[in-house]
């Protein structure tokens, strides 16, 4: 039956999701999982950051159909990525490049053929009128090289990580979830061996200074207070237990962030 | 196993959509695909709208079960409308025909026979009590004329199309989207036959004039510069390249446009 | 196949949920329905109440898996809760339990088995590292026995119903959806006892007093007209016909409420 996942920005009020479902299922009988419809509008850093924490989590074979495409239309590419468990379909743009590194090696092919897309293609939803298609026929087992052809060039993305030296780290805010959960790109497994938790540590942050504990959990604070802890995709992460932590610092993703311990 | 899709003003914070999913589960081993769940409270013409415009994209046999209904509990009737090759359930008010016009000739029936129905009906919540037990039992073959039965009056809706002609076209907004994109009841193809992509037209909306150029998708102008283009649902389009044009121009469905070109 | 459900406060737009049906599916080929993911952050009761009023529409065997867990991380348990043929899975804060006592006799089981969580427990997110392998394995046929065992002493939550007595009833709030209709812990088959549909009521809450119907439903009134009626979960509940009660009254969950009729 097989797995395809949806990622996108088109939001949920509108039809656009359900009609990429009505094409998929047109095609195949596979199973469609939503990972998120509310990625930014055209925010393709936060789209790559989001597929890359939870594909590892999917089983062998998933195809991951990925759209945050604001140059759709143009000639920008559509590719295939193929990581050796799972695979992933949408624009050129990077937005995939992050997940399918997470899952080792990858090739990547640039979709060509038009028997696998819709009749009538749009100029503006490639969603639905190609990636979409793609990822069935896929599931259906047509090989990578009936529908594109392999390519070197494509464009990358890289979440570089922060740096952690001498008592001092330095990185940049990657997400902030629902509950104001302020995720960074500092390594918290990395930053674990340097220090215990229920340690205090010093936060630079929007040019304001936290002094807050590092602990295992959110409840490990009394309720409305700051913490630091490891998240649960293994990075840094600043929180308020039952509380919005990026709401009361007044931050958002890409803000710089400074760590003494 | 076939496919029943849901459309509702429900929203997905309450369980009213988990309700009903579980009545049809209870009856049926279906695939169940969300159209949507965001349509305006009681927004009748928005719910025909959007269910107008997904339902081509989805395979034979598909079952949609759409409710928009302000007067649930009242006189008015539940209906099936069937079509060459997908079937509807929902309310008698309109929101249902649209989408089955659009699949061409078809038929309606009036739900009256209760064994299809949940053994206690609510006064305020069809959805679960009636139109998805009716929805289950279609897709396990029960017949329409089981179930229900044949009428010629129900509540007829028609989406006007805008008039082109004398390069001047008049219209009305349709929708607007996540992105601010606004569809109009102007058909984009039809339009197209008079001019080609590039050119400038002349907008008239709300009491302000635009002069935009008419391309083929949105990136062909500048980020953050309007444009028009034949939109998805192959209607006429007006959107800002990366923006929100509805809320720039504090535009909103009904809305009428006037275009010369 | 099997259903497995998933009620939790993460929201939609990060990829906790989709973690979560991940690990799922990686473990089991079963089918996953959200119930909601728009539970207020930590708000355990209002998760308990959206749940209770859901199980009973589930077919047999139904695996609920409910997170609502502001004490990740803690030494609170991880518990199974077992009724006669529905089974439920999540923290031991009493989230789980109206539904459960609505579905008659339970067993609780503390989650004690590492073999049947992820190989690597994060200590924020239980959900999906715990929670939903656990389900997963019972799908699958796993005996209760095998990953945890019995216990007597779990965190209790019973939402009291309202008193009618004297033509008086007292109450509070239990919910307020979408629509912004009013749902209060007084028992509206309870209530019809003693009142006919259209007669009027006086209502106080939060300071003001209505007088307003009874009905069978919305469109019992003229638009925009409060009224009060038996919403679909058989409860009290106040609403405005095509209109928002909760806000023109400025109400909130756990408001007090005083009918005289």
């Amino acid at each position: 039956m097989g797995i395809i996942t949806l990622l996108t920005d088109f939001g949920i009020a509108d039809s656009y999701v359900s009609q990429m479902k009505a094409v998929i299922l047109s095609i195949a009988d596979t199973r469609i999982i939503d990972i998120t419809h509310e990625i930014k509008p055209q925010d393709i850093n936060e789209g790559a950051f989001v597929l890359q924490n939870v594909v590892k989590y999917f089983p062998i074979g998933t195809v991951h159909v990925a759209v945050v495409d604001p140059e759709v239309g143009s000639n920008r590419k559509g590719i295939i990525v193929t990581t050796i468990n799972q695979i992933f379909v949408g624009p050129d743009n990077g937005l995939l490049i992050p997940a399918a590194r997470n899952l080792g090696d990858f090739i990547v092919y640039e979709i060509k053929n038009e028997k696998y897309m819709l009749n009538s293609i749009s100029s503006t939803f490639h969603g639905r009128d190609i990636f979409s298609p793609v990822a069935a026929y896929i599931i259906n087992g047509i090989p990578f090289e009936k529908i594109g052809k392999r390519i070197k060039n494509f464009v990358n993305l890289d979440f570089k990580k922060g740096k952690i030296e001498n008592r001092l780290a330095n990185g940049k805010i990657l997400h902030i979830d629902k509950f104001g959960n302020i995720t960074t790109n500092i390594d918290g497994i990395a930053f674990k061996k340097f220090i215990k938790f229920d340690n205090k540590i010093i936060i630079y942050i929007n040019e304001k200074k936290l002094n807050i504990p590092f602990v295992k959990s959110y409840n490990y604070v009394k309720k409305r207070h700051f913490l630091a802890t490891i998240g649960s995709s293994n990075l840094f992460e600043i929180a308020i237990n039952q509380g919005n932590a990026a709401n009361k610092l007044n931050v958002k993703p890409y803000d710089k962030i400074k760590i003494i311990f």
